[in-house]
């Protein structure tokens, strides 16, 4: 299960996904609710608004709709005071086809609101299927949407749907067990779910006080006043909901580790820093997915590296010939900077520095080292200093670049920004 | 939501938990069956033998059965493969109290053969109550393991529930909804559960093969059985299930938040040492609970020392008065290594350094600390360098301990053992 929704789908997903969208014959916009106050995560902060390696929740939500071009429009509906805070987010995030509609007491009135934007004289075109989403489930992926949204293209509705987890029973009036429900006869409605909009939008409009103020369920709506039976698809474990403080740290973790598995090392074209470069690239292949190199001059329009950028590479490591020489940190710290890399996920830069002495004096490169990674840490690239002892022999060469792939590693899955500007010494 | 359960009960659950054992008026053991294959982890490793900071999760389960000092036996019912595997465990982490018992082919084979050994000639006394808990749910707390287990001895089953987070739909032969569930009348049956140990040992005895290979619920078997409808306690929150890959990430984060709380900062006579740790002690106070400082000599024999060891804290930061000077450390190292205190967890240990003069040079200390770091390893303690540049001016000195802090806060909240041995500068 990797939680790759918020990023550029892998080979496989990206491919289907590409199949997807060339067979897509229908006008899809999506509503999210995200009114929610969060009582579940112990008040404070909604949990849709939590803040995720520094970004709010709801932005890689936006993000996962987002990558899927056949996505017109994404309706966010929240609460009259976080529209403000919403707003921010959408432009801090450049989340540039999303909407925000202002939510209801309910999370139906909410929904109801998002829909009727579609309706109401605005310019925004009415879809022939609406998803509704939960602003609070980031991982879903594109497969499950497309396949919720061609089921409710032919059904009037469908909806992803889970096993249950645990056993579900029925109380009796003093509190103990009335029965247990046979599990395989049941499923966990999750979503994503999708509908002809005439049908969703017609059974809000038909439904009554209760259904807004206490209902749940939108396929529940659909079948009672739609009269439309949505089709069930068995959703990816992925689909699960952050709801308390521990799935906050679940997703943060699942967020961490997708962003993990590239690596892109650019190496000096010093003879020592090539080598070294060659070692790391080795062994940095058996903890990630992708390790690229690059040893060419960096310059602006290097295509090598436009391209890594693109596929979405967030790890950086740059070999430098001497403890004092930052060049090519710097060059790539620029290149960085033009092309806005770090906005939606923070960079890890290591900048890594040959030490042919044998002492470990790092009086000289400290100060500038502290100095520039304050200086990008503004712009999230998150820099640490690493200094490598060049050895001639080989097997001692070896073992430190062993070392300081590890220390590459934990630096890399941290992201933590208390250690930047820090010297590591492998 | 606290996973406090791993550890020693803040004040408030310890009072409660305490009242709770003194009215205990009935012998109680618990069973708890582990023979999962962890298929929903995808294959690999069953999940209740994956590592959370390199104790395997089903560790942390018995451990917050042991805390409860009225369970006489732990009876952990494992398959035939992993009998060694926990034997090792049950030796390594000293629990001391649980019985390894060989699982059949379903859970609920399991947990007869759990049931069976406390009749079958065996030394182990037959409990008037028994807990049944899952070992994949570590989390548990003192108190609704008390309250199922009162329940039970009055009404002869009981279990703990929590409301359904996701809607619960039955669907047609058509696999389309055919109706949803009102979740105000439904509830999730979660662990632990416990019963009068003749209701659920009879209702085993009884129950056919079908029960026994696809059954889920005990608390059906005692319904079905031993006509007994259990009574159902609402659970806390931290009653949630390991089932999948994030659930291990959030465990972990959440015992890693866990065993933050407590930090004991020791400083060196030296006046200069005293007054960083008073700073350190000021700031630190806002980032966790406790903050214990102590500037006594350290001795083997040491009250302090052992009290703050006995409350369970995982984190020390010793101040020593120059960057050559690891004598306090040392000390501290011995200690530690001698009250075996990193059984259970891993040991932070923070050598502070005072540096005086204006140069960040680190050649000096830095071999020392490498070693002594590879050295203390060995016995889960992890040890990493720290320098704070001594200012007159108090001021600087204040900033200066302030970043410190959040160096200290993040290797404490991190436990990296890659980054055992380093030397940061604040």
């Amino acid at each position: 299960m990797e939680p790759e929704s918020c990023l550029e789908k892998s080979s496989g997903g990206r491919f289907s996904a590409k199949a997807a969208e060339e067979r897509l014959p229908v006008l899809v916009s999506a509503v999210l609710p995200a009114g929610g106050t969060g009582e579940r995560m112990g008040g404070g902060t909604p949990k849709q608004f939590c803040p995720i390696l520094g970004r709010p929740l709801i932005s890689y939500t936006v993000q996962a709709l987002e990558r899927i071009n056949w996505i017109s429009h994404i309706v966010v509906v929240v609460s009259l005071d976080n529209v403000e805070i919403m707003k921010s987010i959408v432009k801090r995030y450049g989340h540039k086809r999303s909407v925000i509609v202002e939510g209801g007491t309910s999370r139906h009135r909410s929904i109801f609101n998002g829909l009727e934007i579609f309706v109401k004289n605005s310019p925004i075109q009415k879809p022939e299927v609406v998803i509704i989403h939960d602003a609070v489930r980031p991982f879903v992926e594109k497969d499950i949407i497309f396949k919720v949204v061609m089921a409710a293209k032919e059904h009037g509705a469908a909806g992803a749907i889970r096993p249950l987890v645990s056993t579900v029973i029925a109380s009796s009036a003093d509190g103990c067990l009335d029965h247990s429900l046979d599990r395989a006869k049941y499923r966990a409605s999750e979503m994503p779910q999708a509908f002809l909009f005439d049908v969703i939008h017609q059974a809000y409009r038909q439904c009554n006080d209760y259904d807004l103020d206490y209902g749940t369920e939108c396929l529940h709506l659909a079948l009672k006043y739609s009269k439309t039976n949505a089709k069930l698809i068995e959703g990816p474990p992925d689909l699960w909901k952050v709801t308390y403080k521990k799935d906050l740290y679940a997703a943060e973790s699942l967020i961490r580790e997708a962003i993990s598995q590239q690596v892109c090392v650019i190496t000096d074209m010093n003879e020592n820093a090539v080598q070294v470069g060659f070692l790391l690239h080795k062994t940095l292949k058996s903890h990630v997915k992708q390790v690229r190199s690059l040893s060419s001059t960096l310059c602006k329009d290097d295509n090598h590296l436009q391209n890594i950028l693109l596929g979405q590479c967030y790890n950086f490591i740059c070999i430098n010939d001497t403890p004092s020489d930052f060049q090519k940190t710097q060059q790539l710290v620029e290149m960085l900077e033009n092309t806005n890399a770090s906005v939606l996920y923070s960079i890890v830069l290591i900048s890594v520095h040959l030490n042919n002495l044998e002492d470990t004096s790092c009086s000289s490169e400290m100060p500038k080292l502290v100095e520039l990674a304050k200086e990008v840490n503004k712009t999230n690239i998150f820099l640490y200093g690493l200094i490598i002892h060049y050895q001639q022999d080989n097997m001692k060469l070896e073992e430190i670049t062993d070392s300081a792939s590890a220390l590459i590693m934990a630096l890399i899955r941290d992201r933590n920004p208390a250690f930047v500007g820090q010297l590591l010494v492998a």
